[in-house]
């Protein structure tokens, strides 16, 4: 097993130098042929995935499961509408982000580039593997993927219809490599020679175990413990839209808010219409000690609370004494994902989103929106809750790095020490227009 | 001892915090305390270095070491000078990287920021700890550093004049923190909550063993096995010309050449040309079969050859088919430092930078332009072949992430979903000007 991914992993890095040097035009047809290639392999893929439901039933999985795991006629349309927006994205590959003149005829361009090869870890959904794979084209990346078993036969379809339509493209084959088990799983993590970051998709626990194995570079996803802090400053209503679609907009997602604070100046007037406005909702509150002397009904919320991400209807509630309290309790409990203030004063808020340690802070407005299509990204690999690489909501961007080059005419170093030393210019030119394909 | 340094980081974790939310002008006054500091307590700081040097003579150090070792007069005033230059680099904390108007009234900005708290360690010389702490003051990060031991004392006095010269600046204390021993930098890989940022500089072997045992991200640094491809169009006098600095400038740093490629067209006129300049030089050679057709007397490179790092007037030489065969063979031996071609025809030089896969590529010039101050970017933290984060020499820019700032007016994602649902307008805004300092 092990051998087998050494080899498809090795495949994948060859291809990808290919690709790396693939124009933007070529990247694009090539997608539009995949999106040709799974609408002519429909039959086919729509059959494997009858095939992972039937026995994903046997099995008794339960109906949300079931649900993320089918992929219909109506999954493979949106599907193939992904690919087309993908295609529309603009190439980071290629675009020019410094140009210095280092000396006369001697010019350094700091310019995009694929990573190389992203090993890709996703949950049950198929459609996953779809989006992930046409990112990774687009930026001239080799992909090795591992979805979920239970959606084993759809994914091996999916990949395979993939791999031929950019093939038939002129794409070099192999940068697109299907892991099936937990062994090969296992094995990716031991390959640095031929994969240059990894990004996991799953559980908190999960992710901290990728990092503690391998020494690929990770892009990892902590939890979401997002807060909203009502400062003393606040206007009350627009605190009330602000934490009630915080939290219960969607709950079972990282950005939903899952702690208030609430700046004791304004908690006498605020915790009441807070406790009506989100009980009409079906929120269940927890309180400290403060809190419940205005809302004597609700639970007490311990230590333990500001540690929990709920993805419920439950929203933990801390009276705090001034701007320092709350941003320290974000920055101990939070996990650096996002994190929101509402106040009708700018200092304030200024402060806030300088102090407060996360990849997404938001002044006035609801944690919800962080999130790679709110933000204009195109499409989302994942966020990121560290802090090298790529932060918050990474889209295109983050599956590239960058290289310099260098263009000389005959310059060497020697020329600049010694007596009679050339001095550099360092000349920072103005950058080429983006190509907005 | 594992205790202290916990204690360390999370001092360091909390001024980094207050750090993030320092003014340029404040962070470049705090710089300017920390260089009078430095001249304040230099009599402490040149009898602890003369302590750490009779100890090394009496250990029985070797002549090279103890020269690195060596923080005289002069070295503190270079010191001094280097927190100027430092001082005057423009500052990549609050720079605006993106805008964009999501919807009305809902803005969203990309804005340089600290990482939070970095791990240094470094080798011998006391002059890289006043270096590697004036970057952090003005990137606003914390930082732990880790010295070589036999610098001890001078470290000591080092970092207790920059610690005093920043708080009475008004910078908060505990930003800065020493480490002792090989222990601490043990406690110091398991704190992945304090500690956001390891750039350990080093061997190979040593930075794979920090990858090794911690999850904390890795600015790592391999070998330096850099090429040089003299293409079939090349121009022969340009080319021993950029052989041979890259070569000979300096040998024993990682963007000196390792390997030079010789394209098969052009090996007969060029080899006995180098040979000549090169011997005259003191280089040896080591040659492939075809390359001892044209030069007889020289030892045969093996396949170890490929993969070393000489650091030495030697240099492996191999003749290959074509382009491809250049690239293959930098691809598979090199270590993704920096590699050159020298060649006059434009579509070959682009074809190689683009398919080349390393942190920097050279067309006419030479490898030994690879290095943070000739690039421009002011200072040098050390030069990455990772290829997440930064890449290649890395200056204050490296030490730098970013976060997303949204405001709003009230605004929800309720509203964007939904029968009556708003659209995003997603308008990129221009950006402000730089701030120069």
């Amino acid at each position: 097993m092990g051998e087998d991914i050494r080899a498809v992993a090795a495949a994948a890095r060859d291809a990808s130098r290919l690709l790396a040097a693939e124009p933007t035009t070529r990247k694009n047809a090539a997608l539009e042929a995949v999106a040709a290639s799974l609408e002519a392999e429909k039959k086919q893929i729509l059959a494997a995935n009858r095939h992972d439901i039937a026995a994903a039933e046997t099995a008794g999985l339960a109906e949300p499961l079931l649900k993320r795991l089918r992929f219909d006629e109506a999954k493979l349309a949106e599907a193939v509408r992904g690919i087309h927006s993908v295609v529309s994205l603009p190439d980071p590959v290629g675009r020019v982000q410094e140009l210095r003149e280092l000396d006369e005829g001697l010019l350094l361009k700091k310019v995009g580039c694929p990573i190389g090869v992203i090993g890709m870890i996703f949950e049950s959904r198929p459609d996953a593997l779809v989006q992930i794979a046409s990112l990774c084209l687009k930026s001239g990346n080799g992909v090795l993927l591992k979805g979920g078993s239970e959606a084993r036969e759809t994914n091996k379809a999916l990949a395979a219809a993939i791999a031929r339509g950019a093939e038939a493209a002129g794409m070099p084959s192999g940068w697109i490599g299907l892991l099936q088990t937990r062994e090969d799983v296992g094995a990716m993590l031991a390959l640095d020679d031929d994969i240059d970051l990894i990004i996991p998709r799953g559980s908190n626990e999960f992710v901290k175990h990728i990092m503690d194995n391998t020494r690929i570079p990770v892009l990892g996803h902590a939890d979401g413990i997002c807060h909203v802090f009502v400062d003393a400053a606040a206007d009350i209503d627009m605190a009330l839209r602000v934490v009630s679609d915080s939290k219960t907009q969607y709950v079972a997602v990282c950005n939903a808010a899952e702690t208030l604070l609430v700046h004791r100046d304004i908690a006498d007037r605020f915790l009441p219409e807070l406790a009506v406005t989100l009980s009409e909702q079906g929120v269940r509150l927890r309180g400290c000690k403060v809190t419940q002397k205005y809302l004597p009904d609700i639970e007490h919320a311990t230590e333990l609370d500001w540690e929990t991400e709920y993805l419920d209807y439950i929203l933990a509630v801390r009276v705090v004494d001034d701007l320092d309290a709350a941003v320290s309790h974000i920055n101990q409990y939070g996990s650096g994902h996002t994190d929101a203030i509402v106040t009708t004063h700018a200092e304030t808020a200024e402060l806030f989103m300088d102090l407060v340690d996360s990849a997404s802070v938001m002044w006035n407005c609801s944690t919800r929106f962080a999130d790679g299509f709110r933000y204009g990204l195109g499409a989302e690999v994942g966020i990121s809750t560290v802090k090298v690489h790529a932060r918050g909501p990474v889209g295109l961007e983050g599956l590239c790095t960058y290289k310099w080059r260098v263009r000389g005419a005959g310059h060497v170093v020697a020329e600049y020490s010694g007596p009679n030393a050339r001095s550099f210019t360092h000349r920072t030119l103005a950058l080429p227009e983006a190509d907005s394909t």
